[in-house]
């Protein structure tokens, strides 16, 4: 794809050791420079990993002397057998090529196996601590997961959507909203593609989105971000919310094969094991966790109308033990504590059809079915005191006819900083937005 | 996937056809009705496609009698060979259930083959006017090119990143910038991941983004949105502005493929012809594109710095005319009309390294090689009159070592309203935002 100058074919640093005795070319950021007294070596970073470039000929040398680390390099020469190398081969008798600016010094040693950075210090230099691979890793998982989404859910023949992040009102949750100046009137970003991937449903049958939301969250936790991306699915024509839950299970059987097929040595490095999706994921009713927790847990949570994240733990720990599974299914979520959308257990109308789906002792997805006719709408916001009249686009397709349906969404930078063991979800995202954090 | 109450198997119902004599159940929503003296026909429609379902028994006739259209449907019954219905195969002695309110009347015929409504009536009413098959078409084939540029990006080993959509600095552009009030502060809304792509490449060499960009557009005009889908991808290592037009270039191929692919109902209905993408694209400089146009098309532009609408026409057919090509790459625009990070080109510094690529007479991609040097931006910014410590956040990864890189920008609804001959890009768009728009 990439011309080049000279024949020299290009050579991926992890492919090097597949080039013994070719004339090759690397190209990539110089990663460490060690300067021994007769001979320097020069370990190259490039997307795929690392390789070992040896000066020992006084012009090498020379080249090499005035490298600062993190200036990238083309360098050109003999992929060497050296069992003392790293993948046993390194590229000897170098020409070496300066592309860019000489770099200034890191604001860290980005070669240290481990980040030798506080958080602050890591964020505020995001465009050069992501270059450390323990910190780029999480981005690489990222990436497969939302593709391994979308190949799942395309496969189902799901049509992907675009919806607008500008709306006119701050009807979904009310608090918490981003407010814009929209041509002098005000707007709000949008929390969750909710209500547009609904209407969608009436037009596509099955619809998913992957794509920024925005929560003006005035904590400043872990655990929060302003902008997140959000995995969102909804489909129709479900009989409850058991249909939604076997889509998300074959959702996350998607992201978790192309997480091992597409970044398995990001996985390596950050030793993440990946979970099995059991073929049915465990399921628990929230009364009936209610009343485990209080027999075994030494809590006794009944009459609160959620689960406390103490809960959450101790649930998921329990399914671990009881099913050997890393995800359980948590049903029937109170009505009191579910949005006005929300559909009711039939036949015991104080519970929901409704899920969250717990991972590794967080919530890692919220889902169920909604209303789908236009008079429960109605009947819905009557009965928490609200007007019709800010959701009128919305529910337009209620009006006009909308099947059984429900869905999900699963927040991404929350998937993977369970599956990496992050404490701060702000390693599982590029460029975090929070409280503080505006920049970079 | 979906459990069913019954033991029949959902038929889509452009399937219907391969079933005849078998008893299947139809879902979708009462598209037509057409009651005759001692028949009805219902017309069913789901995300496949029209089904026709008849009613003659009177028990049929008296369920049938009820029901309004864009009522959602579930019919059981027998598929029926019968030469004159659609695809021939009916649907013959329905139990029909039905699943939704009954429908109010839609703003317009849904079934009427032609749109009969205007643009407002169209956009004020999206939730169910995009439910007519000519409407939801774009979206089908904007879903299919997303998922043909990731596929083509994927096999280059791209990786997807999610970038902030909120910004602390209107820096990029200036102009048409949406702000936001970000706990008590001012925020901006990204007018393109333009800063943050280029950043990325310092860490995964090659990235690609498929996400909403905010323009604060005070024009009303028939190809402006507030916000679209930008698909962005940036790349390291290039020598120049070429190797970007050569992965633009593959991304198109998989555009193309997958709408033919995944896409095909769509275009018919639209009766789209999808263009060939040559092996290689014809490309004419700037400065040349001035010479032909003065010589051959009756208007002069030498000396203008950029290209009008009418000349990108002219320089469009005359690509169709000479190469038999429906895409044309302009390179080399003036320096003077694009952005300080643009990369001038070697030997004639008045020009960049840069390109417009033409489609059908419109721009649809802008990119180029961009500056990488550390120095040369401070030089690019101080020639400007601007100061750099805006851009400190950005300017990090070029102090610490940028390959040469470059990037282009393609607008999906742009690229769709191109395809299917809309005139006006709002038809490409699910809930357009404007300066007048804000709803639904």
């Amino acid at each position: 794809m990439i011309r080049t100058v000279t024949e020299t074919p290009r050579v991926w640093a992890a492919e090097l050791p597949a080039h013994p005795g070719e004339q090759v070319r690397l190209q990539g950021w110089l990663h460490r420079h060690r300067a021994l007294k007769s001979v320097s070596f020069l370990i190259l970073r490039d997307r795929t990993g690392l390789a070992q470039v040896v000066c020992a000929a006084p012009e090498e040398l020379e080249a090499a002397a005035a490298l600062s680390e993190e200036t990238v390099l083309e360098v050109t020469g003999t992929a060497s057998a050296n069992p003392q190398a790293p993948g046993g081969v390194e590229l000897t008798g170098p020409v070496i090529r300066v592309l860019s600016s000489r770099a200034e010094p890191a604001p860290f040693e980005l070669y240290r196996p481990v980040v030798p950075a506080t958080l602050p210090v890591i964020l505020d230099h995001a465009p050069v601590a992501l270059r450390h691979p323990r910190l780029r890793a999480p981005h690489e998982i990222a990436a497969a997961s939302v593709a391994g989404f979308r190949d799942a859910l395309d496969a189902l023949e799901f049509t992907e959507i675009h919806t607008p992040k500008l709306v006119g009102s701050a009807t979904e949750s009310g608090a918490n909203v981003f407010s814009v100046d929209y041509f002098g009137r005000r707007a709000y970003l949008a929390q969750s593609p909710q209500f547009f991937k609904q209407m969608m449903v009436g037009v596509f049958e099955r619809v998913y989105e992957t794509g920024p939301v925005f929560r003006a969250e005035p904590s400043d936790t872990g655990r929060h971000l302003a902008q997140y991306t959000s995995l969102d699915a909804e489909l129709g024509f479900v009989e409850d919310h058991h249909d939604v839950m076997a889509v998300l299970r074959g959702a996350l059987v998607g992201m978790v094969e192309r997480v091992r097929a597409r970044a398995g040595a990001a996985c390596a490095l950050l030793e993440v094991e990946l979970p099995e999706v059991p073929e049915r994921i465990p399921e628990i009713h929230f009364a009936d966790a209610q009343e485990l927790l209080a027999a075994h847990s030494g809590r006794d949570p009944r009459g609160e109308p959620d689960l406390a994240p103490v809960d959450e733990r101790w649930l998921s720990e329990w399914a671990v033990r009881e099913y050997g599974s890393e995800f359980l299914f948590v049903t029937g979520y109170p009505m009191a504590k579910r949005p006005f959308y929300t559909h009711a257990e039939p036949g015991r109308p104080q519970y929901s059809n409704s899920f969250d789906l717990l991972f590794r002792g967080l919530e890692l997805v919220t889902g169920g079915q909604r209303l789908h006719r236009y008079e429960d709408y109605l009947a819905a916001l009557a009965a928490r005191g609200e007007s019709a009249e800010p959701y009128a686009g919305y529910l337009q397709a209620f009006q006009h006819g909308m099947p059984p349906h429900g869905g999900f969404a699963l927040g991404l930078e929350r998937w993977v900083a369970r599956l990496v063991g992050a404490e701060n979800i702000r390693l599982a995202t590029l460029f975090p937005r929070d409280l503080n954090r505006l920049a970079p």
